[in-house]
């Protein structure tokens, strides 16, 4: 299939169901975060009309989709991600112009999304995540027969996905949520991130070029632009709407959360929040190793300016002249560390304000200050410092700053680090930096952090997700909306999955992936034991 | 192990962590449905500070029953079985003496409720549900090596579980929730159903002494008496619980759902409620075996009383002459059948109260009318009659009544089943009644069931869940409060898990089931690909 995604010219719309939809309720504009300046086009918003348009296309979508056969379901994933590759270098200069980012790291974010398409067509094709399970009829049983029952997995219906502002691509209109909502055969409705209009409409327009050229139902795919968090609330509340994906804040993830739980028909929302993700530098990698742990924990924390979700923003230093050097060397690297260009206006804002906020707090002292940056919005990295006990005597130290800011927790003994931990709450990760001498100490911290993430990383840092078959990223409240999953790798898809039994159907009845004969060569559990097909 | 059950005297007390333990907030007592009698003994009820007492123990056995060898883990459900089983006819006497349910039925519910032990026994030894995922390092890949990544699936924690009135043993104290949450590694915290508190005590002290003999945290299992509905929400807000499982009416159900939803940290709430179990009979089905199919609706309806949450409340026959025959047939069988004594008297109040309002609707009219039951609080079956736009217009008339009533809707068309199928709530089951003469109708009706309900059923009655690997006991909102799970089968164990990733985790911190000797033999998916252990 050739790639026909022409990005020479943003038109400015919403794209409903394969059509370019000029809003009926104003216009915005992208913001150059750098300048504060406008960027072209005006964006016009859709009104509430409108949208029921787009999730009425995702619902006349659904049936098809549901039952489409894995090569064709696979090869528009492909294709999508065959589209978006293609805008190239013009997706990451406008990504670049919406949000500050440094091309070198939109360019490893766009890989890290057209993979994940393709990660999920592999998935598609490889088709364990339909969950075929057949318990056989047993005619002879006592006392009574076993009727045939036979369960498989289906989408949940048409996905509301909203885009996350720190990471235009690959958390954002063909982001995780996108691809494993797409890769569980729901529809989905992404309300784009008002931060990055054009790069929306750029990514917007590969999926949808993409369902066109397949012969797909243009509804599989809508990409809208609305008027502040009423057309989100909209979204949610859609009888169309059947499952939630959102990365943000925790406030605007809580409201989703309260809006879809009073429904008349309650929904599930993923919501990826809130999460400081402790790292604990123990004694003996400390001693090993101060000076690397000091740069490399300054590179984790002010990367993108901070602005990621498993950024290191609270980090445990023993006591002690080897955690003195340590901090020492942080200090000094930190005051060469320019502040860079947030993403908008208002989280630069909110990162000052949560800096002013944790400065202002008994017993913190500013342990290193970076140098703000000669952009606009661009604050200056911050690292603070206090004691166990204060740390667990008040909960602002607990509080996510988004951007690059970061508490150094000083602690004497590794029952005040498990009792620390033991007070958080839910986190993305949690990270251990130690040798073997160190293990005697960071065995008990295991159990507790087990219960407190999503993910847990020894001797690397948090920054980085690695997308693939094992990852979490996910994590108790309020890291997610629900520990139940994770919104990056594979395991993503069963968010959007729902089983379904069968009971007797006979042969021509039942879906395909059911049938006797097992066209789609699908894994199947019979009597519970996985049988994979000839 | 030899079986060391007990039930000579009913203590009468809750039994927390292991010890009977008096309540301190007042009594209650069974009470015989057939007579109104009170039995003995009475039953003491706890304080919320005795509740603690028991989330308490329960969150202290959480971490040493979360990382149980599987062997262990199996031998305490098939324990609890072996108990259970051993109070044998005492416990199935008590039961029908509380439920007014036949001795016949409680003996196959037994039956039931042991399998099911014996079948999560069965499901922890073979440690699928562990979830294991390994993508191992790849030092050499450009553009970063990728670290080891393993994931595995953890209990959430205690668990809540509510007893349900209708099924004294098999969604009751060791039934489906508590079995499947103890095969998780949850620690469970039951709160036993008041209208059969001699049944529970003796079911739960069977579970005790289980983990007792095996050597278990006596926190694992505890059985609680409460005061009316409060003690349940206090249990559903204790921090220490995180997850909830329910079976009940859909106000109880979606009173708890709102009570976790508003707590500080949110947790899931598996619940069980409302369902009308739609039943399509089609033509040629019925023109072939208009009798049969009369004299197996009527037993279908009328078995345990209608108190089934499968019961069929909801039948589409075609009008015509052979519809109006098998109204007839229905019409005599039913005149036939006696009203038998239900759970209590509160739920045989509800069901006249369901029938009065349902008789008092504008186009509903009585079809077919049994003989009320000679025993105290056995109200006649019933069934009601109307056609598909009384029904589509007046949402009344689905409502779930609670016993042995059910609607007749005559239809004329394919398309007017349709409108049917898509104007209803969710359900638990749809069940459909035909021949191959009959495909042709049915198969548009099916894509419509699968986007309503969580088992589909060819040429069979709704009543009858054969718990295995592919039953589905779920389906949308009303019928739970979480369509991605099922409350029957052994994928019931994945309500209570959570992934959790290790990155780069030495292997020595590795909990067991992740290993790289792998010395639990789990099926590990090693780059998303199923490897079963040599």
């Amino acid at each position: 299939m050739p790639v026909t995604t022409q990005i020479a010219n943003l038109a400015g719309h919403s794209i409903i169901a394969g059509q370019q939809t000029p809003g009926e309720a104003g216009t915005t504009h992208g913001i150059n975060p750098a300048t504060g300046g406008e960027l072209s086009p005006a964006y016009s918003l859709i009104t509430e009309a409108q949208l029921a348009a787009a999730t009425a296309a995702a619902e006349e979508a659904f049936e098809s989709f549901k039952e489409l056969e894995p090569e064709a379901h696979a090869a528009f994933l492909e294709q999508a991600a065959a589209n978006v590759e293609a805008a190239g270098q013009d997706l990451i200069s406008r990504a670049a112009l919406e949000t500050g980012l440094p091309e070198a790291r939109l360019t490893g974010e766009l890989a890290r999304t057209t993979g994940q398409l393709r990660l999920f067509a592999a998935v598609v094709r490889q088709g364990d995540y339909r969950g075929v399970r057949i318990d056989p009829a047993l005619p002879a049983r006592q006392p009574v027969p076993r009727p045939d029952i036979r369960q498989r997995k289906i989408p949940l219906g048409p996905v509301a996905v909203f885009g996350a502002s720190n990471f235009p691509l690959a958390f954002s209109t063909a982001g995780g949520d996108t691809a494993s909502a797409l890769a569980a055969g729901c529809p989905v409705v992404f309300k784009a991130h008002n931060a990055h209009p054009g790069t929306s409409e750029i990514v917007g327009r590969a999926i949808a070029e993409a369902a066109r050229d397949l012969g797909l139902h243009p509804g599989v795919f809508s990409l809208i632009y609305g008027p502040g968090a009423s057309i989100g609330q909209a979204l949610a509340k859609d009888p169309a709407i059947k499952a939630v994906g959102f990365t943000g804040s925790r406030s605007a993830g809580t409201s989703l959360m309260a809006t879809a739980a009073a429904r008349p028909e309650p929904i599930p929302v993923y919501a990826e929040m809130s999460s400081i993700n402790p790292v604990f530098l123990f004694e003996s990698a400390l001693r090993s190793e101060a000076g690397e742990l000091a740069g490399a924990y300054v590179t984790s924390l002010t990367g993108s300016s901070g602005q990621l979700c498993t950024n290191p923003g609270l980090l445990f230093v023993p006591v002690g002249k080897d955690g003195d050097a340590f901090v020492v060397a942080v200090r000094h690297l930190l005051a060469q560390a320019h502040g860079a260009t947030m993403l908008t206006p208002g989280i630069a804002r909110s990162c000052r304000e949560g800096i002013d906020a944790l400065e202002g707090q008994d017993g913190v002292e500013v342990v290193a200050r970076g140098v703000e940056g000669s952009t606009e919005n661009a604050p200056a990295p911050m690292v603070f410092g206090t004691d166990v006990p204060t740390f667990m005597s008040n909960t602002v130290l607990q509080e996510e700053i988004f951007g690059a800011a970061s508490l150094v927790v000083r602690y004497h003994s590794a029952a005040e680090l498990v009792a620390a931990a033991q007070s958080m709450e839910g986190q993305l990760t949690a990270t251990l930096l130690l040798t073997e001498e160190d293990h005697p100490v960071a065995a008990p911290l295991i159990p507790v952090l087990e219960r407190k993430v999503g993910r847990i990383i020894a001797n690397g840092w948090p920054t980085g997700v690695d997308v693939g078959n094992a990852i979490v990223h996910g994590g108790p409240f309020p890291a997610t909306s629900d520990s139940r999953t994770t919104s990056v790798g594979t395991l993503a898809i069963e968010r959007f999955l729902r089983p379904v039994a069968y009971q007797n159907i006979p042969n021509g009845l039942l879906p395909e992936p059911l049938r006797e004969d097992n066209p789609w060569n699908l894994t199947r559990r019979v009597e519970g034991i996985i049988s994979q097909h000839p």
